[in-house]
């Protein structure tokens, strides 16, 4: 089993949801975090704003040392290792404008997971709803 | 060393903080987290209600559909492997209502830990409070 | 690919994120969280307490049962491996105070990360922003 972690936009969570959702991934965590990625500002709008002769080169210095934090939304899924891809496929697809700010998705190993209700374990804790999508 | 990960309901933090700090398990993280697990609604809540013939189609259409997002609780420990059974034991213990929604642990494996303070490394960075408890 | 995740003082997140930012590490998630660490009172300050005749014994329970919850945050970075000791030294460094609450560093295995805009996958995804200090 491995958990895929994506941080991604804030606005971007509700379609996320969705998607996974009506694939047949209905279980899942969602958290509230700020990010950074190496680019905090989209380089083309920076240069455009730096060839502005008008421009306060304070507001210039504040953008470009672009330590800023963005507000984000980090969803989490544990999924059998063969369904890796499908969910990370899912995911960028929904999640990618091609703008800086996408996101990233992590893959961590987790070695067990529990139903806390029926103490179930392994892949019995986490079957997705393929059942309940037939019935 | 494991990090022992859960995602339980809301009104059950204080209770499972309670036990592990009574179990020698002082040590821990929590975040608020939204989460949903392969079934939003309890089944049987959702029959009786669609058995109802005053039932507004509209209210079992939302009821049904369910991807709602429930409000949760994360707990986090680091923990040495041969104590993971245990606190795996307390946290379900504390928090099985039987009732859909009792959330999940997940086991995942954790390579190093360093306490900041002292720079302690491995288990002396997560040793227990076995020591307290016996002055 | 390791991810390093710390639990610290609120205080020192703004410190912390520019340490990072400066050492090349620009990329990193940030959440809020309650943590305790094994004392959750210093125990000589207790000690300095309970040493007071005047001093109210509820007063001394209540301080000495300590499982209060004090808000920390939580900074996650994921590096290559060979990167993962220089990240632990740059966060320790920042947020060592000699006191009990200082936090913890975590090292966790990572199995991939996907940059999501470019779906560029392994170290293409999290190259630091060397080349962006060099222009």
């Amino acid at each position: 089993m491995k958990e895929v972690m994506a941080v991604i936009r804030m606005n971007k969570i509700n379609q996320t949801k969705d998607v996974l959702v009506n694939a047949g991934f209905p279980a899942f965590t969602g958290m509230k975090a700020v990010g950074r990625g190496v680019r905090a500002v989209d380089f083309e709008v920076l240069q455009a704003i730096s060839d502005d002769p008008k421009l306060n080169p304070d507001v210039l210095s504040s953008i470009s040392q672009g330590p800023r934090l963005i507000p984000k939304r980090v969803i989490s899924l544990v999924v059998p290792d063969e369904l890796v891809p499908d969910v990370v496929d899912i995911i960028t697809k929904e999640n990618q404008t091609g703008t800086p700010g996408d996101g990233k998705i992590f893959v961590l190993p987790v070695e067990e997971v529990y139903r806390i209700r029926t103490k179930q374990s392994g892949s019995e804790a986490i079957d997705e709803m393929t059942g309940h999508q037939e019935t």
